[in-house]
């Protein structure tokens, strides 16, 4: 028993025969090879974010600025000030013996419009006004009056809360959250300024990876040093700086399973990257943090999800906004991502079993028509063509089918292959 | 206007007028004082850890070691020799032409047992033999074996992998996951170990951050230098290890929101001590990292969950195991949690205004009326009669609700003078 034992151990266990026969496993070149071809693309990249950056498109070079509108970032500071001039137009205003209003521009999806060279979601012109001295608006005006007050308060005190925290401050007047939230919005409007501008923040989920340093609140944080449960993204992005990075990529995973998978493996070290999750839909504070990392390293960014209508949604979140929070589109999406799979291909191409894959739901079905319709799926010909094997072949997978070729096909295998042979759309 | 904005600027947030109108603050002695309070407990509670270390209380020193069990963490070395054991006792079974089958301890209801001394759920003695030559057992006993296997492929990998990934190396055999988790629940308990043992882990959500430092995965991580974000508590407890701290307490808050409040504010620099949450139900990584923390650091745990029947269902979670896990509850849960607040008598006692409570529904009074009836709320007359309160107003509040008297209340005020009264149960 023991010289059995013996024996079976000193197999080892990358060069035994599961490894062998693994699909795929001797189309693999060796790293240092695919390691060039992902340095061409790391190149590509930074090259185009510079060009991009010397001449960025902006509403006002398509000549939209006077009917489009977006929002930015401010420093606090300005925020501070913003309120306080707008408050003291206010008072100019019911000492002249007018009453007050504010002019909210509004965010509903008629005021929505698609900006193809942008590759976002921006809101037209349309604005109302909210006087106070109407029964119908007097409330509103009130709950908009007193969010502004409480604002202005968090950019005294540099410090940041949750929508919760300022529902709370005033439940009497708010009488639920979804009030203070949607006006909170309309101030976000009101002033130009995106929502964690205002010190307002969202919980975090999101955790990162891999060959990063960042500053969080002072402290330096070195991602490759975070062993296998990584590093929380903050919830305030403003408190965020100091990026650096000798990463060639950065890999943007759909589910938390894939990510654990590639973190205790250590594969940002085989192949220098970031990874990053938001385990699911993506929070308002992974898509900053995915933004500012774009932007600050000029890295590509591949995205890793499920190969269903969702899988693509999410991927779209990132890419160009939700609807919902359009007015603040073009500080919260991330251009350009790459879609490296699971692709509806890959499951014929690398022989995903039968088993493995799972029948679309008639709900699955319609969201991935629907997907077809959106100018953002429209305008790349190969996500069209990805979308239609979907919905024809009526099958989906997750990324965890990859587990069938064995625990760590995801990390040895299929990942590397797909970096080899720059399959990515 | 210029000098208007310059002499609000000067008043300084900390001295203004509503600070030092918040309720209760006049009642706060200087942190010097709370601070030897925190002192005297905390080492109260390392001196009670090495009594009970001495002579610590187990089902054999109970007398039930013959009647209940329960499973212990196990090295992946002792795992694999387990599953090499009993593969060779089945063989020989096979051999001496008696076939072969498993013997399968008990996980339902009738099989659980409450033990006062231990505080914890535990198996009574009952099992079930699940053979292969019978129609009724051949798909479950096939499958048990599968996942052995599968196990003993983990073991000799040395990699860890989620209860996703295991249902997808096997999709034809488990046909649905409910399948292969179950089966592997009864592995755990076959083979007398936990399931982190097996190296199958739990996604995580958990955060920590304060007085700790820690290793993951050999990387030394310093929560103090974590920023606002924290640190993201790894899924696998195995790898968790030299932990260090100069905390007088451990703090598990229950939301995400209140955490970010503390670790904005570096609440663990005026009152050393470490904040721990799960954002929400406690995973069993965030349980399994609280109770590690606990043991070795010795360190008193003070809970800050919500005002309603869930937030003292989460601290019972935390402190006596959830029923579907019982087996492994000596594994996973952590003794002697202080209830902390927000408690239901301090909703008068410190003057939670009206529309900040929240009326509780039918089905928040039944939950808290059957919490009444658990041994483990029973055994503290403090729970029971803070549970009558609850029951009786039929009010409850989140810990957001402090946010009325302003954003930083609850580490300005609401926690420094809990910690001043020892205002726990």
């Amino acid at each position: 028993m023991a010289d059995k034992k013996k024996k079976r151990r000193q197999t080892d266990p990358d060069s035994d025969s599961e490894s062998e026969t693994l699909p795929f496993k001797k189309l693999l070149k060796p790293d240092s090879t695919i390691l060039s071809t992902l340095k061409t693309l790391a190149t590509a990249s930074s090259t185009a974010g510079t060009s991009s950056a010397a001449n960025p498109i902006t509403l006002s070079s398509l000549s939209l600025s006077s009917t489009c509108r977006e929002v930015t970032d401010l420093p606090l500071s300005s925020v501070q000030s913003h309120i306080e001039t707008l408050a003291l137009s206010l008072a100019h205003s019911i000492l002249a013996g007018n009453g007050f209003s504010f002019s909210v521009p509004s965010r509903s999806s008629v005021n929505q419009l698609y900006v193809p060279e942008l590759d976002r979601i921006v809101l037209k012109h349309k604005t109302s006004t909210r006087p106070y001295a109407n029964v119908a608006t007097v409330r509103k005006t009130t709950i908009t009056t007193r969010i502004m007050q409480l604002v202005h308060q968090l950019c005294l005190k540099n410090i940041h809360v949750t929508k919760r925290d300022l529902f709370y401050t005033d439940v009497k007047l708010f009488q639920d959250q979804t009030q203070s939230d949607a006006v909170l919005d309309d101030v976000s409007t009101i002033l130009g300024c995106t929502r964690s501008s205002l010190n307002v923040v969202a919980a975090e989920k999101g955790v990162v990876v891999g060959r990063l340093i960042f500053s969080d609140n002072g402290d330096m944080i070195d991602c490759t040093k975070m062993g296998m449960g990584g590093k929380a993204i903050p919830p305030n992005i403003d408190r965020v700086g100091d990026m650096q990075s000798d990463a060639l990529f950065i890999l943007l995973v759909e589910k938390d399973a894939a990510y654990m998978r590639l973190a205790e493996d250590r594969f940002y070290n085989r192949f220098p990257c970031i990874i990053v999750t938001a385990k699911g839909q993506p929070d308002v504070a992974t898509r900053l943090f995915l933004r500012k990392m774009k932007l600050e390293l000029k890295l590509p960014v591949l995205a890793l999800v499920d190969s269903d209508p969702y899988g693509l949604k999410i991927l779209s979140v990132y890419g160009c906004g939700s609807k919902n929070m359009s007015y603040d589109s073009a500080n919260l999406t991330t251009p350009d991502i790459k879609w490296l799979g699971i692709r509806p291909s890959d499951l014929d191409k690398y022989k995903i079993p039968e088993q493995c894959r799972l029948p679309m739901t008639e709900q699955d079905i319609k969201t991935g028509k629907d997907l077809l319709e959106e100018d953002f799926v429209k305008k790349n010909p190969g996500w069209v063509e990805e979308l239609n094997i979907m919905v024809k072949t009526k099958q989906k997978a997750e990324i965890q089918a990859l587990s069938s070729f064995g625990f760590q096909y995801l990390s040895e295998v299929y990942l590397p292959l797909k970096l080899q042979q720059k399959d990515w759309l």
